[in-house]
């Protein structure tokens, strides 16, 4: 017989096409799938279409809710004056385990970019500078991330919303709290020798 | 908001009831989820339960098919004199890729166990003396896991086929090919030396 039959093969492919799934891990997951009795099963797939059906964006920051409006931008308690612009929800889900942010998000929903054949007009870009006049926005801080399409996608919004005359900053750069400077690339170094701060 | 909206922590938690994920793996494949179009979704989801309603136990072996017989018990060209007995459908995938193994399976579904409350009642024991008449088996090789489960089930199963006069072998234990003597544990070591052969 072929390694697997039918019906498993195209099973373990479609838990391949998860992300950070390599083949030896779908084959675990689809065998975890066969040991299931049918209710399991039923209520494993019934979760991801669920969830499927009832996330999406929020209107008003495009971070991922289940209703109308995200509960962050729900929240009258946090600062509308400060937004922080990110990638995607993954990145307000650690800002937010810090709890020490306060203001509000603006989620890119991705970065501009040439590998992916994304385009800024792709992006939840257009909104923002109307967002920052209505919210009366002292400080934009661009939290995307520190790669060549994070800082590229980075400088087009701050050129975008310069003329709102709001001020536009960026995460800090440096040095990893608690890693060695020993294992540090140089890049990086280099950032944190720039961005050093008196003592 | 807590960390994350209701329908995507039950579907992370519906991941992770998967075997070999952790949370951050649940956390990544959910938002690969969210990632996909509804398509790609429904195709997911469509694929993981089209197989675990075509998929069953092949009322021969016990092997997993998605029809009546199994393509293995199907086979004319296989030796059905000789008669692999193993726990469950992954290891006779295992025996399958080495190529070499020309006799049939005879798979238990898992192994006597206290620690999950497994009887030899619940395990596809008692069809095989039987199935050692029919076949006119010759040879019944036991390749149940080298564990204390897995050595009391091969005992069971040895004392139940005794009276139909088969030839019961058990794979031979000794170091993996390849690997160093230095990192063998001790009972593998003893093993090996038990086993040892002519040169």
């Amino acid at each position: 017989m072929s390694e697997f039959i039918a019906p498993l093969e195209v099973m373990i492919e479609a838990f391949r096409r998860l992300p950070g799934v390599g083949r030896k891990s779908a084959e675990r997951m689809a065998f975890g799938v066969l040991d299931m009795t049918d209710a399991e099963v039923s209520a494993f797939t019934g979760a991801i279409e669920s969830a499927k059906n009832a996330i999406h964006t929020c209107s008003v920051c495009g971070n991922i809710t289940a209703g109308e409006i995200c509960p962050i931008c729900e929240d009258t308690s946090r600062d509308k004056k400060l937004i922080c612009v990110v990638e995607d929800s993954k990145a307000v889900i650690s800002f937010e385990k810090i709890k020490e942010y306060s203001g509000v998000y603006h989620v890119l929903g991705g970065v501009i970019s040439p590998r992916t054949g994304k385009g800024a007009s792709e992006l939840n870009i257009a909104s923002l500078p109307e967002r920052i006049k209505e919210n009366g926005a002292t400080e934009v801080m661009i939290a995307t991330n520190a790669t060549v399409e994070g800082e590229t996608t980075a400088m087009y919004i701050s050129r975008i919303i310069k003329p709102t005359g709001v001020k536009i900053t960026r995460l800090a750069y440096g040095i990893p709290v608690g890693a060695d400077i020993e294992y540090a690339d140089k890049l990086t170094l280099l950032r944190a020798i720039e961005g050093r701060r008196e003592f």
